[in-house]
Protein backbone atom coordinates (compact mmCIF):
# COMPACT_ATOMS: atom_id res chain seq x y z
CA UNK A 1 0.00 0.00 0.00
CA UNK A 2 3.23 2.46 0.58
CA UNK A 3 4.26 2.39 -2.81
CA UNK A 4 2.80 4.37 -5.78
CA UNK A 5 0.70 1.78 -8.40
CA UNK A 6 2.80 1.32 -11.42
CA UNK A 7 1.73 3.43 -14.44
CA UNK A 8 0.28 0.88 -16.16
CA UNK A 9 -2.13 -0.15 -13.84
CA UNK A 10 -2.68 3.38 -13.11
CA UNK A 11 -3.56 4.07 -16.69
CA UNK A 12 -6.16 1.29 -17.19
CA UNK A 13 -7.61 2.55 -14.11
CA UNK A 14 -8.21 6.12 -15.58
CA UNK A 15 -9.68 4.34 -18.59
CA UNK A 16 -11.96 2.51 -16.68
CA UNK A 17 -13.30 6.19 -14.67
CA UNK A 18 -13.46 8.34 -17.00
CA UNK A 19 -15.01 11.36 -14.66
CA UNK A 20 -11.66 10.89 -12.78
CA UNK A 21 -8.56 12.82 -13.95
CA UNK A 22 -5.18 12.78 -13.57
CA UNK A 23 -3.21 16.20 -11.58
CA UNK A 24 0.02 15.20 -10.84
CA UNK A 25 0.35 13.07 -7.77
CA UNK A 26 -3.24 13.37 -7.37
CA UNK A 27 -6.78 11.81 -8.66
CA UNK A 28 -9.75 14.33 -9.38
CA UNK A 29 -13.22 13.89 -9.51
CA UNK A 30 -16.87 16.47 -9.66
CA UNK A 31 -19.28 15.36 -7.75
CA UNK A 32 -22.45 17.08 -8.88
CA UNK A 33 -25.57 17.37 -7.04
CA UNK A 34 -28.79 19.02 -6.97
CA UNK A 35 -29.46 20.44 -3.87
CA UNK A 36 -26.44 21.74 -1.43
CA UNK A 37 -27.60 19.40 1.43
CA UNK A 38 -27.29 16.88 -1.20
CA UNK A 39 -23.29 17.57 -1.36
CA UNK A 40 -23.09 17.83 2.85
CA UNK A 41 -24.86 14.48 2.71
CA UNK A 42 -22.25 13.09 0.35
CA UNK A 43 -19.39 14.74 1.93
CA UNK A 44 -20.29 13.41 5.52
CA UNK A 45 -20.62 9.89 3.87
CA UNK A 46 -16.79 10.46 2.44
CA UNK A 47 -15.92 11.70 5.40
CA UNK A 48 -16.84 7.93 7.54
CA UNK A 49 -15.14 5.94 5.02
CA UNK A 50 -11.75 8.36 5.21
CA UNK A 51 -12.00 8.10 8.98
CA UNK A 52 -12.35 4.65 8.60
CA UNK A 53 -8.95 3.95 6.44
CA UNK A 54 -7.26 6.69 7.76
CA UNK A 55 -7.03 8.27 4.98
CA UNK A 56 -8.42 11.95 3.83
CA UNK A 57 -8.89 13.26 0.28
CA UNK A 58 -9.27 16.88 0.18
CA UNK A 59 -12.18 17.93 -0.32
CA UNK A 60 -13.85 20.75 -1.88
CA UNK A 61 -17.28 22.21 -1.57
CA UNK A 62 -18.95 24.80 -3.97
CA UNK A 63 -22.32 24.83 -3.33
CA UNK A 64 -23.85 22.34 -5.07
CA UNK A 65 -20.30 20.82 -6.53
CA UNK A 66 -18.26 18.59 -4.38
CA UNK A 67 -14.36 17.74 -5.83
CA UNK A 68 -12.64 14.98 -4.47
CA UNK A 69 -8.91 14.53 -4.60
CA UNK A 70 -6.60 11.79 -3.64
CA UNK A 71 -3.23 10.98 -2.82
CA UNK A 72 -0.69 9.04 -0.50
CA UNK A 73 1.47 11.55 1.42
CA UNK A 74 3.95 8.49 2.89
CA UNK A 75 4.22 7.38 -1.15
CA UNK A 76 4.45 10.73 -2.75
CA UNK A 77 1.82 9.47 -4.97
CA UNK A 78 -1.14 7.47 -6.15
CA UNK A 79 -2.05 4.51 -4.23
CA UNK A 80 -3.95 0.65 -4.84
CA UNK A 81 -5.92 2.88 -1.58
CA UNK A 82 -6.64 5.67 -3.26
CA UNK A 83 -7.75 3.97 -6.22
CA UNK A 84 -10.02 1.81 -3.50
CA UNK A 85 -11.34 4.70 -1.88
CA UNK A 86 -11.86 6.87 -5.01
CA UNK A 87 -14.10 3.39 -6.16
CA UNK A 88 -15.82 3.48 -2.66
CA UNK A 89 -16.93 6.97 -3.09
CA UNK A 90 -17.98 7.04 -6.56
CA UNK A 91 -20.60 3.61 -5.32
CA UNK A 92 -21.95 6.28 -2.90
CA UNK A 93 -23.81 8.21 -6.16
CA UNK A 94 -24.43 4.97 -7.82
CA UNK A 95 -27.56 4.36 -6.07
CA UNK B 1 -27.99 43.00 1.41
CA UNK B 2 -27.34 43.22 -2.60
CA UNK B 3 -24.30 45.98 -2.69
CA UNK B 4 -20.77 45.27 -1.57
CA UNK B 5 -19.81 47.22 1.72
CA UNK B 6 -18.05 50.15 1.60
CA UNK B 7 -14.04 50.03 1.34
CA UNK B 8 -14.51 52.29 5.07
CA UNK B 9 -16.36 49.32 6.64
CA UNK B 10 -14.16 46.31 5.36
CA UNK B 11 -11.05 47.71 6.36
CA UNK B 12 -12.83 47.90 9.90
CA UNK B 13 -13.77 44.61 9.72
CA UNK B 14 -10.83 43.14 8.70
CA UNK B 15 -9.11 45.20 11.73
CA UNK B 16 -11.32 43.81 13.99
CA UNK B 17 -11.31 40.01 12.51
CA UNK B 18 -7.36 39.50 11.86
CA UNK B 19 -7.82 36.05 10.99
CA UNK B 20 -9.58 36.68 7.83
CA UNK B 21 -8.00 37.88 5.01
CA UNK B 22 -9.20 39.61 2.16
CA UNK B 23 -8.55 37.75 -1.41
CA UNK B 24 -9.81 40.35 -4.04
CA UNK B 25 -13.85 40.25 -4.07
CA UNK B 26 -13.61 37.05 -1.21
CA UNK B 27 -12.67 37.13 2.68
CA UNK B 28 -11.18 34.17 3.74
CA UNK B 29 -9.93 32.22 7.27
CA UNK B 30 -8.40 29.17 7.84
CA UNK B 31 -9.98 27.04 10.42
CA UNK B 32 -7.80 24.33 12.39
CA UNK B 33 -8.92 21.25 14.34
CA UNK B 34 -7.50 18.64 16.30
CA UNK B 35 -9.54 16.04 14.41
CA UNK B 36 -10.64 15.27 11.08
CA UNK B 37 -14.49 14.65 12.83
CA UNK B 38 -14.12 18.04 14.54
CA UNK B 39 -13.27 19.38 11.38
CA UNK B 40 -16.37 17.57 9.84
CA UNK B 41 -18.33 19.01 12.46
CA UNK B 42 -17.89 22.23 11.84
CA UNK B 43 -18.59 21.93 8.41
CA UNK B 44 -21.79 20.98 9.04
CA UNK B 45 -22.85 23.39 11.28
CA UNK B 46 -21.48 26.25 9.04
CA UNK B 47 -23.95 24.23 6.02
CA UNK B 48 -26.56 24.62 8.16
CA UNK B 49 -26.63 28.44 8.77
CA UNK B 50 -25.18 28.71 5.37
CA UNK B 51 -28.38 26.56 4.08
CA UNK B 52 -30.64 29.49 6.22
CA UNK B 53 -29.56 32.12 5.05
CA UNK B 54 -29.45 30.52 1.45
CA UNK B 55 -25.72 32.11 1.27
CA UNK B 56 -23.28 29.19 1.10
CA UNK B 57 -19.56 29.68 1.38
CA UNK B 58 -16.53 27.79 -0.68
CA UNK B 59 -15.03 25.28 1.78
CA UNK B 60 -12.38 23.58 1.66
CA UNK B 61 -11.45 20.32 3.77
CA UNK B 62 -7.57 19.91 3.61
CA UNK B 63 -7.67 17.23 6.63
CA UNK B 64 -7.61 18.98 10.05
CA UNK B 65 -7.99 22.54 8.39
CA UNK B 66 -11.01 24.12 7.25
CA UNK B 67 -10.95 26.90 5.15
CA UNK B 68 -13.24 29.28 4.19
CA UNK B 69 -14.32 31.70 1.39
CA UNK B 70 -17.25 33.85 1.37
CA UNK B 71 -18.94 36.33 -1.03
CA UNK B 72 -21.85 37.17 -2.62
CA UNK B 73 -22.19 36.80 -6.49
CA UNK B 74 -25.31 38.94 -6.66
CA UNK B 75 -22.96 41.97 -5.67
CA UNK B 76 -19.87 41.08 -7.26
CA UNK B 77 -18.10 41.09 -3.74
CA UNK B 78 -18.39 41.51 -0.32
CA UNK B 79 -21.33 42.68 1.50
CA UNK B 80 -23.04 42.78 5.22
CA UNK B 81 -24.21 39.46 4.76
CA UNK B 82 -21.00 38.29 3.98
CA UNK B 83 -19.54 39.67 7.29
CA UNK B 84 -22.32 38.81 9.39
CA UNK B 85 -21.91 35.08 8.10
CA UNK B 86 -18.49 35.22 9.22
CA UNK B 87 -19.06 36.26 12.66
CA UNK B 88 -21.49 33.22 12.93
CA UNK B 89 -18.96 31.23 11.58
CA UNK B 90 -16.25 32.42 14.01
CA UNK B 91 -18.93 31.77 17.35
CA UNK B 92 -19.07 28.20 15.99
CA UNK B 93 -15.18 28.07 17.29
CA UNK B 94 -15.42 30.12 20.62
CA UNK B 95 -16.37 28.01 22.76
Amino acid sequence: MDTPVIEEVLQEWLQEHRDWSRQDKRIRKRFRFKTFPESIQFVNQVAEIAEEHNHHPFIQIDFRVVTLELTSWHARGITVLDLQLADKYDALVED
